[in-house]
This record gives C-alpha cells, structure tokens and sequence, in this order.
C-alpha cells in the first residue's frame, strides 16, 4: 500500500499498453491513484501528443494540479499544444501563485494574448499579483484563501466553507474582515469545529495576528513563517487589508532556495541557474568567470609580494617551501570561521550586535588552534631543514597567520551584513585569496626580522 | 493590529508594575495576547521566581506550549522550579516529540525520576519513542494525530474529532486503521468538510497513501515531504501499522540543521554545535582542529614537492612568484564546482547516475575558464619577468590546473555519495588543499619539460 518513489514508475508498461488500447476509463483511474508530482514524472516518458491525449482524460483541477508541478520549460509546449478551450481552463484553474511563476517568465506579448482568453476575474488577479517583485511576499503569496466578513456565526462559517473549499488552497485557516477587506482576525478550522455552532465567529477569533507586510523579503518572510508554527500567514497592505497568504510549502522551497543561494555564493560559484543539469556549459563557465577573475587579480598580488622579497628567496631557497603550508593553513582556517559565522547570521544564531563578541571569541579560537598548527610547523621545519632560526620562523607566521585569518573569516560576514550585502559573499575562496596576501606579508615580515639575508 | 516582533517587547514595562502589584488577572489576560514563542521572549527578562510565578497564572495548555518553545538550557531550570504538581502536568501534557528531545539530552536517572511522576500512558509513550534514533522518522515524530477506525460515518468521525481535537497537535488529516492500528487512508479535514455527513469514511479516504518508514533517515524524510505539498506524512513500522506522523513544521527544522550541517562540512569547521554563541571558545576549536590537523600533514606534501624540485627554484627563483596564483585559482575553481555538485546533490539536482555528465560538463567548463585564466596569467608573467618560456609555462599550468580542479571538485562529491558518505565532507578547504597537491606537480612538471635547468 505504501510505496517508494521509484516503484511507481512500474507503472509505465501498463498506461502505455491502456494507450495503445485506448481505454481511457481505466487511464484516467490509473492517475487518480498517484499524486501530482508522481505523474508529472510519469509523463516524462511519454511523447507530446500522448501527454495532450492523457492531460484531456483528467479532470480539470487534476490536471491543474499536474500542470502546476511541471518543470516551467515544459508548462509552455504543454500549453501550446492544448486546444483554445483546455488552454484557457487550465490557465484559470491552476494556483494563482503558480501561476504568476509562469507568466513572469513569459515575453509580454505572450502574456497579453493568455490573458486575453482567461475568465477577466482570474485574468485581473494575474495582472495584480504581477505587480509585486518576485522576491516579495506580494510576489510569493496566493490569493485563494478562505475570508468571510464578521458577524456570522459558526455554523455558518462552516457552511460558506463548505461551498468555497473546493476552490481554496488553504481553508484551515479562515480569515475574518470587515467591510473593506481590512483583517480583523483569523480562526483556524480546528477552532470551528471545536466551537458551539451559535457562537459568533467574533467572539471566537485571534484578533492578535502576526501579518506580513506585502513587500517584505522572502528571506525575512521565510525566517518570521518558521519562528511561529503556522501553516500560513496572511499578507497585508499598508491599510491593513488582507491581499493574500503565504502557505508553509511556499516557505519551504524559499528557504532551499536560499539555502541553495547561499551555498553557491559561499562556494564563489555565481547565481544559481534554474537547474545545473540542464545549464550549458558555457553558461555556467560565464556564472563562474566573474569571481575567479576577481580573485586571479588578487592572486597577482601575491606573486608582487614574493617578487618584493626575491632577495629572501634567492637566499634562502627553503623559505618558499613553507609558502603552500602557511596560505592553505590560513585559508582553511578563515573558511570555516566564514562558514560558522555566515550561517550563523542567516539562520540567527548570530546577530548583528554580537561582533565584538564574535571577535573575541574568534581571536581565541584562532591562537589555540594556530598554536597547535605552529608547533607542528616548526617541528616540521627543525627535521627536515635542521634550521631552528626556519623553524621558528614558520611557526611564528603560522601562528599569526591563523589567528588572522580566523578573525576575518568571523568579521568580514558581520560587516557584510552591516553594509546591507548578503554575508555569504564572503566566500570560501574570497576568504583564501585575501588569507594569501597576508600571510605572505607577515611570513616575510617576520622572516626579515628574524633571519639576515646576504 | 499587525505587529513587529521588535515591538512585543514594549509590554515588558507593563507586565513588570502588574506584577509588582499582583494583578494576577490582569497578567494572565496579557499573555493571551501573544504566540508562545514570543511568550518566550518576554519571559526571557524575568528572574526564575518571577517567570515561575507567571507560569502558575496560565492555563496548562498554554504553559505547556511556552514550554515547548523554550531553550532547552532553560527547560530543566524552569521544571525543577516548579512544584510537583505543576511538574507533573507540565510533562503529561507537551507535544510529544518536543518531550523526548528534552529527555533525551537528560541523564537516566533523571529521565527515570520524571517518568515515575507522570501519567503511565505518558510515560509509556516517552519510553517508545525514545527507542528510536534522534534522526530518523521515529526519532522526529509526533504521536499526536487524529485516528479512526474504519467503517463509520463521515458525521461520526467529525463529532469523534470534535471532542480529541483539542489535545491533538495536527488534526487536518485524519488516519483511517483496522483493528490491528495497520494504515488503510487518510481523509483531509476539508475532504470531511466537503462530504456529505451521512458517507462512510472508507469511501471517501485516500488509499494510495505515502508513508515513511519509521527507521528513514531525517534527510530523507524532508527531501519525501519537500516533494508533496502535504501538512503531515503518516509514519509505519513494518507491519504497515501507523506509529506516528511528521509534520511540515518539524520538517522545516529538519530543513534548516540539514543545510546548517552541510554548510558547516563544505566549510570543513566541524560539527554544528548546539548554539554557536554560547559555545566556548576551547569547544568549538576542538572542533575545527581535526580537519585543520588533517589539512596540516597533506600541506606538508606541498612542502616535500617543493623541496623536490628545490634544483628548479634556485636556478629561476620567479618559478616561486606564481605559486600562490596557480594553488589560489586552482583551489577556488575546485572550490566553485564542489559547491555546486554538493548542493545539487543536497537538493536532488543531481543524481548518482549523472556522474559522467557531470564529469564532461565540468571539464568543459574548466577548459573554458582555465584557458581565459591561463592567458591572463601567461600576460603576467611576459609583462613583469620579460620571459616568453616563464609565460608559456605558467600560462599551461593554469590551464592543467583549473581542468583538474574543476573535474576533481564536481567528481569527489559524487564519489563521497556512491559510497554512502555525506558528499558535503568533500569541503572547500579539502578541495583546496588537494588541489594544492596536483597544482604544484602540474607546474613542475611543465617546468622541468620546458625550461633547463642548470
């Protein structure tokens, strides 16, 4: 009865034998057994014609459901291949949310012409949803929540719902307003259910309500959604009129990708394009190129630093030796401070007030651990080059290095995020390349003080 | 109406004069106003005597919810403050899965104490769930969820749910069992809704159910429930017998310490501690020491190369001067595609079985970006040593170099997955510090073929 995700498409054989047969009873009571997103990898298999044919079986809010599931590449060859009526049914059905991902993608003109043949009800709520930013909670929102207006009773509520549930996303939470739409309160259905059926919606209702601000961020929307454990909240205009609700599924694929965003820019790796499989080459290697050029220019620095200090080289040709060690050292080093910390500012753990404490810490962490690298170093050093003056050298400048390098991987994000930028742009190899620089600096800086050249 | 978290914190003045002049009713009506979570916060600025006083002035319900949301630090402070009865009440009556994170962290005698003055059923139910690993379905579940058994009425399961709905965390999806507790649907509370009372159940629930088995693994779990937009999954043991349900809300949690773990293994800084902030300093760098040793000893190898090729340095000591400038670009093109390889295999972007598509898309791209990298550096070099055969080779390197990075980064990931390790192990500072290795006999070797030495 329960099954795992790759057992269904066993499947397969048996629709494409129902196909070939043209039995279309027994297909579409096939579908009705698996879930949206299950068959939308079922259809995968099949060609164009036949997914029209199979699409034209299901009912419309099924095939709604699939349709809103499909890869966005796909939705449009779908569309295009349906018929005028099956297009413009579809295009009505489907979430309003959904929705709007789709056409935002879409060529202006594109969009005027599907308007132009969806119900002018479904075609207004397209063109307002569009106004907002993507990025937004005016852009993340759906608007098929459950509203009634104040002054009913229970068992009314419950059977206003009855007749609109069908059409909502989300009716376990009902929202209550007055006359201009104004949010004055929310009930959720458990509330209902669990109320005498008199009882005036009213008198039962939260009127202490967590709202969202329609242009609020969606990272800031994700963060508020996931302190409360709400299924959803509702999204508000400055009058205080509900325009919306932001479902926690929503949230979900906000904070993945956020997730993902901030993996990308940690790993100096660009944008993350829709999906990496289906990117070309090139374009992911132009994604890429920005921030290794910047960080080539960098690493030119390095080499004018050793240039600088040939002198120290051409002498002591061991010195170069230890280079490797003291920058991957102190590039590891700053990487995982950066990690911790830029984490930390995304999820919360750390805030902005905290830099001080941030740094002090750091500062610790970074002469234990450098101390324990050092003395390795410089035991390193005394075997193989029988140089105590090196030795000591190469553990100085780890030292150092470490303790650097660990504090600017903890204060560079913190300042990131006071300048108003996205703390993970301080990335792994940002953090490596401006390491470099200093610990060749203060290599050469304390080899020049400690040892005589020449 | 709507308001700010920030905000919340300007009734402390108010709550501090009622409490001075013991307005107990007053206080009580205050909290009311507010989610639980934020309950939390004020009480924060309470010292214990007051918070427990506070505590004794609200409803169990409500309690035992702020209770949840509390740090767990400050959970064992809070219960030994209170009496026995309160205690008692307290633990009888939390969400379950939140109960057993709290217990599991405590020693076993005093699980065993707090055990022994709740309700058996209670403590029963604590006894079983904890049996099950923390990170797992069983480990994460609730065992409050609304069951019936088959065969009645559509009425009848809406009147049931009436009266257990208040003790019940989820109750918008309702499990339909035989006899043996063995799984057989699950009906929305908006299915019930739409129905028509007099229905039986069995006729409206849906059959094909996804379950999760209740030993898989919390990555998994979330991954299973990002897919389908549902609010809970039913958890089963092997028999088919329902033994739990997760929920969207703990799968967010799951979301964000899944991402905070890989974010914390990409960056190579350990694991993630409970609460970054109130670790210690000598804490968290025993944390990062292990990778840092391990990193220590391969960057010795750089030294050994090094050393290796010592005749070459001193013969043309500007060899030395594009070190850091092939090791940094290197390490940060490896460092770009590991990022997006483990990511994508976090978010299930990439498979295993992508493996050689990947590899061919990576050296692609690594051709790409290695060839407009190498013709920068060749730049460098003819412009700062005036030597064509320097520029050749540094220019070649580059290009040897950022291929092999950029391969190695995407490769290792999913060769880390394919035997059954976390593929975000494969950090930046790992990839940095290998890369190191191979940029250093890739330039040699060049070298020591184009150039003579000597």
């Amino acid at each position: 009865m329960t099954r795992e995700f790759s057992r269904m498409l066993l499947v397969l054989p048996e629709i494409k034998e129902l196909l070939r047969q043209n039995k279309k009873e027994q297909l579409k009571k096939i579908f009705y057994d698996y879930e949206p997103i299950e068959i939308v990898e079922i259809l995968k298999e099949f060609s164009l014609k036949d997914k029209v044919f199979l699409f034209s079986l299901l009912d419309i809010d099924l095939a709604a459901d699939i349709f809103e599931k499909t890869d966005k590449d796909d939705q449009l060859t779908l569309l295009g291949a349906f018929d005028k009526t099956r297009k413009a049914e579809i295009l009505d059905e489907v979430a309003p949310d959904e929705r709007v991902d789709f056409f935002e993608q879409l060529p202006e003109e594109m969009v005027l012409r599907f308007l132009s043949i969806m119900e002018e009800e479904e075609a207004q709520d397209v063109r307002e949803l569009m106004r907002y930013d993507k990025n937004t909670a005016g852009g993340r929102m759906t608007t098929d929540f459950a509203q009634i207006e104040k002054g009913i009773s229970v068992e009314q509520t419950l059977k206003d719902l009855r007749k609109t549930a069908k059409d909502l996303e989300m009716i376990y939470y009902i929202y209550i307003v007055d006359r201009t739409d104004k949010l004055l309160g929310v009930v959720s259905l458990k509330d209902l259910i669990v109320a005498q059926p008199e009882r005036e919606i009213d008198e039962i209702m939260h009127t202490k309500l967590i709202a969202i601000p329609i242009n609020m961020d969606q990272e800031q929307v994700a963060k508020r959604i996931a302190r409360y454990d709400f299924l959803a909240l509702p999204v508000v205009d400055k009058e205080g009129k509900i325009k919306g609700i932001i479902t926690v599924d929503d949230l979900i694929d906000v904070i993945r990708e956020e997730d993902t965003e901030d993996m990308y820019k940690f790993g100096a790796a660009g944008k993350h394009i829709d999906n990496y499989m289906s990117t070309t080459p090139l374009s992911v290697a132009r994604h890429r190129m920005t921030w290794l050029l910047i960080l080539v220019v960098t690493g030119f620095i390095s080499g004018t630093i050793m240039e600088e200090f040939s002198f120290a080289l051409k002498n002591v040709v061991s010195l170069a030796f230890f280079i490797p060690l003291l920058m991957g050292s102190g590039g590891n080093a700053g990487t995982q401070a950066a990690s911790v910390v830029v984490r930390g500012l995304a999820i919360g753990e750390v805030k902005l007030g905290d830099i001080w404490r941030v740094v002090r810490k750091e500062f610790l962490i970074g002469i234990t651990v450098g101390t324990a690298l050092g003395i390795l170093a410089l035991l390193r050093a005394l075997i193989l080059q029988k140089s105590s003056l090196l030795g000591i050298t190469v553990g100085l400048s780890m030292i150092a290095t470490v303790t650097v390098a660990t504090c600017l991987g903890a204060i560079l994000p913190i300042i990131c995020e006071k300048l108003g930028l996205d703390p993970a742009v301080v990335s792994g190899p940002l953090i490596t390349t401006v390491v470099d620089i200093s610990s060749l600096l203060i290599y050469f800086g304390i080899a020049t003080q400690l040892m005589e050249f020449g």
